[in-house]
């Protein structure tokens, strides 16, 4: 049996739809933690790591550990549909093979979705990945969405680059070009390690929907590595995001 | 001679977007006692009875009664050009079979739009119908406007049904479903009369349009019977508007 | 050389909006008393003549003449990445031939935009055409472009008319009319000079783009003579936008 109240409803329904930019179907796994997803895009290009702990619920009941397939837009929709101060509670009906949402304000609304049967898809080894990247940072989130959107009415990929003082995002095209510079110790960069200059290119539509963790996280962590994937960390109490996207490798560079 | 003042331009204004929702053209019917439309949509779907009182205007002068054809998106479109604060005249221009529509404010500006020829419709007698509904409710209009919108993410249609204790709407598709309920005696419920369970399916495209009058009505009555059209009654001192809208018999129940 | 800080970034970004309305590529003159722009459009229908004085620059440095070929659109998309308080920098980097547009906030982001070969265009004698106009007046912008929406909803086209008590503007088609009036010694018609009645025929394609002037300037300046071009402008300490619009000869008149 599975049961959750939500303790905000915004908080679940911003996670599911930024995870709803890259992945179309997932598998979530439903334990005594949390609810987790681990899963790349269709693509192979990007991949996501998302945890909701049972503790970021106002009320959260699981007896036996579950996998449920569930199409994001569709849930999606769902969440979109609660009201500010709806009471949203999550069950999984296993007769019916559907995930409940009860929505309980001046009315009561109960939707209910499908499972999908998804099997488990190849996830990288990120504990190995992880101790590849070279280069960390911390920085307002605010910030890599203006420098993502910046470079995005230059050209479709950003250069992202760390080096020991500071954190550059370089886009070029059409005998245009944009640059964002932010310095070690400003307000916006709260930390920053990087022995020497390490930077790659990446795909802006990746990115413009990467970053919409912006709205939900004020800072996010940045992990780089020469020509290596970038590695996009959203966190809080409740919720850890993370994102991992595979470099782009221009031919005209 | 007809001639009347707003006394709240947008009250006009709103009442004539929603009719506007579904009727293209109108045949107005003006009398001493206020104005007047009794006309079906074009598919013959769904009936409108509108009356806008003499009393809703803060100066209404006719001395002889007319039926004035007029395109509800052309007289739409004029009335949208006023401003909050424009003293906005009605006046019909027999000469030029012409309705003008005066916007007094900083500035004086006339708008002119031709009459149409347009023959009285067949319309259905309503008091017959009235005696056929077994069961009514009275209830907040953005709560049903809120089942319509959850149903309307699931399925082309929704079953409404009104029981002794309780409204409920309900839809289904592609295995998903959505359901909402309002109890007797709730704030948002505020009447119900219903001696067994009445229930019917409707249009969810024709239910978004009818349901627009909640935009200027916090209440809104409702008429059912088994298999029977649905009355949507919007009404307060100055408007009063009501709709019906026939029940859809889906083949696949 | 050429360096300048803007004093109000949004002054600046609205101004190359409503220009790019009309013109493709302009040829901006860099003189030390400021940045001028005299061009028609592209179908010679309009034209153009704009000063942004070197005074409305909190900082303004020019030690040589220059004329900088640039598309508004690609200046304009750069401006508007600017956020409300960055300090926004120009510099024609000559070595490059680029414009270079600096905005420095909590990062500082670099743009650069490519300089274009345009050869000087054709001008109308403006001093020349100044002293046919036969009528004037000084209005609020915002009522002008409230008569122009309201022609726009009837007609492709506009009679704007001066008379010794009025201002006028009308519109005809598909039997609808529409017609606003503004009359000397109201706080919107601050300033009228017409010894008898002039008027022409304008297109409300071209003036709904040149009435955006509202958004930065409360009062428009129009000129007009008996089927004659218009002249519209609008001008504070800071910035003079001036255009020419060319009377629309209708046929069906």
């Amino acid at each position: 049996m599975f049961k959750a109240v939500a303790k905000d409803a915004r908080l679940l329904r911003d996670s599911v739809d930024i995870i709803s930019q890259l992945i179309d179907d997932g598998l979530f796994n439903i334990t005594k933690s949390g609810i987790e997803l681990e899963t790349a895009d269709r693509t192979m290009v990007s991949f996501i790591d998302f945890k909701m702990k049972a503790s970021s619920f106002e009320n959260y009941e699981c007896d036996k550990d579950a996998s449920i397939g569930i199409n994001l837009l569709n849930l999606l929709t769902v969440l979109k549909r609660a009201n500010l101060n709806d009471k949203l509670t999550l069950f999984l009906n296993e007769k019916d093979s559907a995930l409940e949402i009860t929505l309980e304000g001046s009315s009561v609304r109960r939707f209910s979705i499908p499972l999908l049967q998804i099997s488990k898809s190849e996830t990288p080894d990120i504990e190995q990945l992880l101790k590849k990247f070279s280069a960390d940072a911390e920085v307002s989130s605010a910030i890599i969405e203006q420098g993502i959107n910046d470079a995005d009415i230059i050209a479709d990929s950003v250069i992202i680059e760390l080096s020991p003082d500071k954190l550059r995002m370089f886009a070029e095209g059409n005998s245009s070009k944009s640059e964002l510079k932010i310095f070690k110790g400003t307000d916006t960069l709260t930390k920053l390690n990087a022995k020497e200059t390490v930077n790659a290119r990446y795909s802006l539509d990746y990115l413009k929907k990467m970053i919409k963790g912006s709205k939900l996280f004020d800072k996010v962590n940045i992990m780089l590595g020469k020509d290596f994937p970038l590695r996009m960390v959203f966190e809080n109490d409740d919720i850890f995001l993370g994102m991992i996207l595979a470099p782009r490798v221009s031919e005209s560079e």
